[in-house]
């Protein structure tokens, strides 16, 4: 199958481009680097050292004989992706190629306004482009589970049957998102299902839970395959930021409550759900919805599982109850269903220790590159405008004293960082 | 109260606007006359002559002694809406400033693409306008019943209590809009929400019928206030439209079956909405929503009624069944419920003879200046692109052989069409 990945320099998408790539499929990557643009942006940078998309894409042809096309351009400009689709001529599409953070989309009114534009016209302009050039072609989407919010009634896959005044009717699930970011999901949604309707189009929109984990087989076959690892407060993902802060010995930073319970899966499942719904794409007019995650955990008891794994490793580490930067429910039902893709073959890896060693591992082997800078939050929902650069020093200052320092270290650090980046020895 | 009415220069926003002024409040208008220039861009013209904004406001003066202040810019400029906001200070923003055709949306990619960002970024600039500068500021935001489509329950106001797998919950009401600019509203819908959550913001969201009428006590006052009335396929609404038909001998367009129905109401009941939520405005962090209309028809029921209006003044006038150019359900259960203005104090007008007549009036007075080569749909649900000019031929040529003389009159039209606007004579 013909399987182009928009947005496949990034986390989900390069793990995912390298599985369908190694399961035989010919695959494109779509990707204007502008992730890669976001970290100079916020002062981060990936835990492990990844390299620039060309050079992984000819180790990948070096070690498996598989060729992975590369188009370069940004999604929402209609001419490069029209142009893209005509020349690869997918069977499939995946679509990543989104801005995904939901604190950078509350960082101020151009971070909101630019995601949900960068979102929506990038998944309009998709939409067309399929319409236009490739009727037949599925649309694999990512979504997010954060789209439901925290209903207090069990989570279906998409859809609900509602029973009201005596009459019934199945409709799309109610959406409460959380973040600007969030919001443009649900946009997206709205606009997938409207054109499946209108145009027959096929599409799966997969609302994904929280991905953890960087190691698949494919990654792992060399160092210059390596998947990016973020911790850092804007695009870090808890699981990821609570294994750096054990790797340092930073209490493990829980916000709120930590109630806030939400799915998980490892990347490796994500891989596998996205070469499901590809093999077996939804019928024409159709608007497949699945939830995408394996197991469900609140924040507390992520952070227990790391502090046990840590445990285990000799290191000590605390848990420390920040004020919740987010306007979120602290304490909530949650029963969000995940059988679709079960049903379709999926098989999930669990967050057992081992999986948590693992993670560890990564964390503990790259420790002298974490900033720890990065760590605490500074957006806060409540704010109209959060100035990330100014409070960086304060905020961190005051609650680890290490502002300073981390200021210094990240401006020296790039020159040791390029040469571990092209050290390049095999994993493990 | 100070109220802004942003769009106060459109169809809605107009009759709103002096309403307001009338009533004794301090009203600002905020336009950029984006509403004179897509009438350009289509070929079409408000069939009453509408007068510019600043000859309007100068009549309203000289009539009333009422100041409406005028701001001319665009809402997504943020600098300057915010400047806007903080020169005028207002108490209450009416928020009429979109995109608000569906066919409009539906020509090609780019219109779809402008009409969701010109809606969608509008209106973030407003709430974190409001956020920065206004916080117990009362957004009344214009949505659209549109926005919930056509489900086999009764539709609630904005929210519906779920019961499910034995659990309960009060959420968001399921939305199944049916065009992109109904995308749009619902996109907008979720970002107030979303808002007025986590800035305790208060909003009114007002999901709208189908407004007909241009007379309101205000407008009637002078010619030289004359609101628009719009009856060509894309910014034409059917009542309008249908009256238009009669007033010509043009048989009455019916898209498919005719059995979708809708939430209708006088544009009198449009402005005494707006002032009853101002009036009463929804706490902080509230994001109220009233489903604002007043009957609910089928379309194949307004044209009988016009059909009935028009025998009475002797047109005789057939109704013609198209095939319908939208993706609708063209027959459906239909229920929306709408009480809530009507607690606040709506007296609603009812769609009586006596109103159609008025509407037939307005019709048949200004019958020279009719387009019929507007009439017909020319934009298909179906297409991904749809060329309105070029189609414009071929489609009128073949219903009413006026095709060329349409063109032509248009190109002859416009310096007759300037000597009936500085006429300026009194109404009735």
């Amino acid at each position: 199958m013909r399987i182009a990945v928009l947005g496949g320099d990034g986390y989900c998408g390069w793990a995912t481009a390298l599985y369908l790539s190694s399961k035989g499929h010919s695959v494109a990557i779509v990707d204007n680097f502008m992730r890669r643009q976001w970290d100079h942006e916020i002062g981060a940078q990936s835990l492990t050292p990844i390299r620039p998309l060309s050079e992984r894409l000819k180790v990948w042809q070096e070690l498996t004989g598989n060729t992975i096309e590369m188009y370069v351009g940004d999604v929402t400009d209609y001419d490069f992706l029209s142009s893209t689709v005509k020349a690869f001529e997918p069977d499939a599409v995946v679509h990543f190629a989104e801005q995904r953070s939901a604190p950078y989309s509350m960082i101020d009114r151009k971070h909101a306004s630019f995601t949900q534009l960068n979102n929506v016209v990038g998944t309009l302009n998709l939409l067309f482009a399929i319409r236009e050039l490739r009727p037949d072609c599925h649309l694999v989407k990512l979504g997010t589970m954060g789209e439901y919010g925290t209903p207090n009634i069990d989570i279906e896959e998409g859809y609900i049957t509602i029973e009201h005044n005596g009459r019934k009717d199945v409709l799309p699930y109610p959406k409460q998102p959380g973040s600007f970011y969030h919001l443009s999901k649900v946009h997206d949604s709205h606009n997938i299902m409207f054109a499946c309707k209108i145009w027959g189009l096929r599409a799966t929109d997969l609302n994904q839970g929280i991905v953890y984990g960087t190691l698949t087989d494919e990654v792992a076959l060399d160092d210059a395959l390596v998947n990016r690892f973020d911790y850092d407060e804007v695009f870090g993902t808890v699981l990821n930021r609570f294994c750096v802060e054990a790797a340092i010995g930073h209490p493990l930073t829980v916000y709120g409550k930590g109630g806030q319970t939400r799915g998980f899966l490892d990347i490796r499942d994500t891989v596998r759900c996205i070469e499901l719904a590809c093999n077996q794409p939804a019928a024409r007019g159709e608007c497949r919805i699945f939830n995408q995650f394996t197991e469900q955990f609140s924040i507390l008891e992520i952070a227990q599982l790391v502090q046990k794994a840590a445990k285990k490793m000799r290191l000590k580490v605390e848990i420390e109850y920040l004020p919740d930067p987010r306007v979120e429910a602290e304490e909530h039902y949650y029963n969000a269903k995940h059988s679709k893709l079960i049903d379709l073959g999926l098989k999930p890896h669990w967050l057992s220790d081992s999986l948590l060693d693992s993670l560890m591992n990564i964390a503990v082997k790259y420790r002298d590159r974490i900033d720890r800078s990065l760590i605490l939050p500074q957006v806060n929902w409540r704010n109209a405008s959060n100035d990330r650069r100014s409070q960086s020093a304060s905020l961190v200052g005051a609650a680890s004293g290490h502002a300073q320092m981390g200021k210094i270290e990240l401006t020296e650090k790039p020159a040791k960082r390029a040469r571990t980046a092209v050290r390049g020895s095999k994993r493990q």
